[in-house]
């Protein structure tokens, strides 16, 4: 067996059906060796490795699956280093194949031949495990210990850049893998279910690790089960959106019902969610005053942050469920609880939303329930979150979490269809569309049915909104001030997608590639947010008072 | 003066007139300084940090001033990762300004807030110097060595990635600097001359380093002066085209009579060159069994390289330059030397002119004499490398040298025109200009006299070749095997920029943006080429056997 038949074959058995990249010479054998087993996986070609790199993390956000990018060598592997860093933040198991025709590097030098890099050094802050791959004998161990490691634990991209050589060469006989999954033992669901027993006001607190745990029917089952309310970071909003016990996301441009429910908490069981809001800030302070928090987190380092008031279990998310689900959980009055949260819901559900969420959400309604969200970055997304509570739709929506990576939507979305082959809903905005124009080819070429809704307001908005707090005026952000924008219907006609501008009914089909563009003044900024000392339920623009006090003391 | 205020004088005093990224939030306070000196140093609005990082280096390469590229932390910072590299394997002067807002780094856990990264680990080892700025008091110290590392010796790119506060803050009392240049005592000049008075048939070989040291007009006066004819690397052939001591570029895609003239020299002084040419292969190795070489090399560890039947100084360019211009330097007989040089060139000057070549030839001599020419990556830039010299013009002409970083073209094109103030013509092929194709939209918008040269094969020509010679069919690199193009003239009329089918009138103005699209058939390979083994001069397709041995004996 060859090192390219040995990989082709491990990353098949893993489950892999397609993977992504830009052919380049060092990295041909293993193209060709994936071309000859075309029938089980499928190698296709990105216009630009970054969008090779966003692509495979879609395939993976949405199947669960090792999404898989491949790139040459220089250029090629350098192009891959943001979706590899947006992949990292935001805990995506991407396996990075790159390749290198030198055995030895010399490091003293810039370059041992041309294009030549040192892969490890570059990627090592932003994988779990980087590693150049120099002996035949040792490539199969390693090509295992990669699979292992990007889907193990808190998952995560990893990177073998492989001695071209090793592709053709035989390599020792060994049984390909398809990766594994273990369990820990648990310790967390008794002090959980001590502290329910006492508590009056819990709430689960989810996070993506939900996704990434494919634990989202065990949670849902258990809050229904048990009535306790579950909230949720942003980007976890589609785990349980239709289940009467899922009250929103919390954070500074949250859901203002969610952000009331998690003020009113006395106790906060963190679970799939890593704390990244600003838990000690002023706004979110005064909540421990009155409430403990249990957190499970199974990264190990992320266990050693320290939360006010809080008692960490570095165990699973899925262990921690799976344990919950067959005991007997309960807590003091569920119907008082469930029914204050249910206030505040029916009370500021209308609330928050503008122009471009109320045209989200109209083109989310048409959709197929089956058809999968992709978000780019920027004020789009944080309308498109509010859009699909506000819709009430169960859609799998996805992400560039945490590590913002403006432009990855057109990348992602067609991972995302060669991993679920259903329609995709590409949300984005006008600057992040420009950034990965290109993969526009991609889409055009191959007909996907992936249906690009264009909030296209003329301006890089989320860096003018901050301009506008700070500044005496707009620099490269505006139309007056530096920025702007092709003609998008003439961007769409070149790749051979059709172009509508926005209405409800363009989202019925999505049989083909087609680009909506909805057009928005500038001036419309993001709110609601959450002025800095203001308690989190307390949103700008600020809502009648009588509300709000009526509210605030549920 | 706060921390922005600094480090804009300093790069106003280095003579930095123009510099280029996209804003965010942490890098917002230097842009609102540059933007209040706007009428002595301009930020541009770039549509990837890629173009913005290709762009400084094309500011460079073009000046010889540094480059700058700004950009937010998180994705944009990584989006410069290629360009960067690229200026790395070039020696090119790039600085790289970025932000983030941490004070503290816990490299424990994968990111202490959103989109914060260890940029000094990710651009360590592809910058010359790379350094994350916490302090007011360190700031200015750090941005004079910044300045004065990307710009000396060696050059190539620095990275600062300044705490934001920074920017805003007072920092301590100093004089901004504006780059120093030192002399080195040079031994290499008497060594040369000694050589040079039993040589019959000595020659130079020159590199981009010619123009890195700013000695173009040096280095063609000291080979008139001496009689000594100058061969050169690829990218180099715009340092002094049309001097008669100039016989092109050596190398396995080089000009035939350069290799001849190389194969029959007995003394090689290799000054501004990084001898990255295949020395020990066969097809150079037969050299040294008559000829010496001598190489002056600026970089200590580029001179720990071995050579064979090779003298190095560890000097510069200039320096050495400088000396000999200074000397009488003579050798043996120089008129048979040089008759046999001109000999070889007019007996091989026609040769290899295929269809592509002579296109570019056609614009070449079109063109105004100040305008600037930009290559991309693959084989339109070898082509358009023989169609500059088969067109006998003087133009100046920018590459992706050593890192082939497909793509860079438009964004060099843009550093170039900001540069040089003069028309710029983007020589490109149908792959690279997919790569970045966003940046189509800056060069509409500002109406750049930017003329872009198609070469569009309808394929991923240089791969394509490499397949052809070892594959059994092509997989992703031409129309039926899964690679495409979209509509070209579409793709400009997107943007605003105008668009012409091929004819060399069309490259006569160039008062605005221009795409001139000539298309090829993917057939078309690239020669001639050097079959491995065969000696430099015997390249393929073989020349007439009997022209061969008389050429080959002189």
């Amino acid at each position: 067996m060859t090192g390219a038949e040995f990989l082709t074959e491990s990353l098949i058995r893993c489950g892999v059906t397609d993977v992504f990249g830009i052919p380049g010479g060092v990295i041909l054998d293993f193209l060709y060796e994936l071309d000859r087993r075309k029938g089980e996986i499928t190698a296709h070609l990105s216009f630009h490795e970054q969008c090779a790199g966003f692509a495979a993390s879609g395939y993976t956000q949405y199947s669960g699956k090792i999404g898989v990018a491949y790139a040459t060598k220089g250029p090629g592997i350098t192009n891959l280093l943001t979706p590899v860093a947006d992949a990292y933040s935001d805990g995506t198991p991407v396996l990075v194949v790159t390749a290198h025709s030198e055995k030895q590097l010399d490091r003293n030098i810039r370059f041992t031949a041309e294009q030549e890099l040192d892969t490890v050094a570059l990627f090592r802050s932003v994988t779990k495990y980087a590693v150049r791959i120099d002996s035949a004998e040792a490539f199969a161990g390693e090509v295992k210990k990669a699979l292992q490691i990007t889907a193990g634990g808190r998952k995560g991209p990893v990177l073998i850049d492989v001695l071209t050589s090793i592709f053709t060469a035989e390599i020792p006989e060994t049984e390909p893998i398809s990766g594994t999954e273990t369990t820990q033992r648990v310790t967390s669901a008794n002090y959980i279910i001590e502290k329910l027993k006492n508590a009056h006001r819990p709430i689960f607190l989810i996070g993506d690790g939900i996704h990434q745990s494919h634990t989202e029917k065990r949670i849902c089952e258990l809050a229904e089960k048990t009535q306790i309310p579950v909230l949720s970071s942003r980007c976890a909003e589609d785990v349980m959106p239709v289940s009467e016990m899922y009250y929103g996301y919390i954070g500074s441009h949250g859901i203002r019902y969610a952000n009331f429910i998690l003020s009113k908490a006395d106790l906060i069981i963190a679970i799939g969610n890593r704390l990244a809001f600003p838990v000690n800030s002023d706004s979110y302070k005064p909540i421990y005053q009155n409430a403990e928090m249990i957190w499970i987190e199974s990264d190990p380092a992320e266990a050693g942050r320290h939360m006010p008031h809080c008692t960490c279990f570095p165990e699973n998310a899925a262990d921690t469920l799976c344990e919950l689900s067959k005991r007997t959980v309960s807590y003091k009055d569920p119907d008082t609880w469930t029914a204050i949260c249910q206030k505040l819901k029916t009370a500021l559900f209308e609330m928050d939303v503008n122009l471009p969420v109320s045209m989200a959400a109209e083109a989310f309604r048409a959709i197929q329930p089956d058809a999968v969200i992709v978000n780019d970055v920027g004020n789009n997304e944080f309308w498109s979150s509010r859009a699909y509570l506000y819709a009430g739709i169960a859609n799998r929506m996805l992400y560039s979490k945490c590590f913002g990576a403006l432009g990855c939507s057109l990348g992602k979305s067609i991972g995302a269809y060669y991993a679920s082959r259903q329609p995709v809903l590409c949300v984005t905005g006008d600057q992040g569309l420009q950034l990965n124009s290109q993969e526009l080819q991609f889409i055009g070429m191959h007909k996907l049915p992936i249906t690009i809704l264009l909030l296209n307001n003329g301006a890089s908005g989320m860096i003018r909104s901050r301009e506008k707090l700070r500044y005496p005026k707009f620099v490269h952000t505006t139309a007056e001030s530096g920025y702007g924008t092709p003609d998008f219907r003439k961007l769409a006609e070149t790749y051979g997608i059709g172009y509508q501008t926005f209405s409800p009914a363009a989202f019925e089909n999505m049989d083909g590639p087609l680009l909506v563009e909805a057009q928005f003044d500038e001036a419309i900024d993001l709110e609601p947010n959450l002025p800095r000392g203001n308690r989190c339920q307390d949103m700008s623009p600020a809502m009648d008072k009588v509300l709000f006090e009526e509210l605030d003391k549920l």
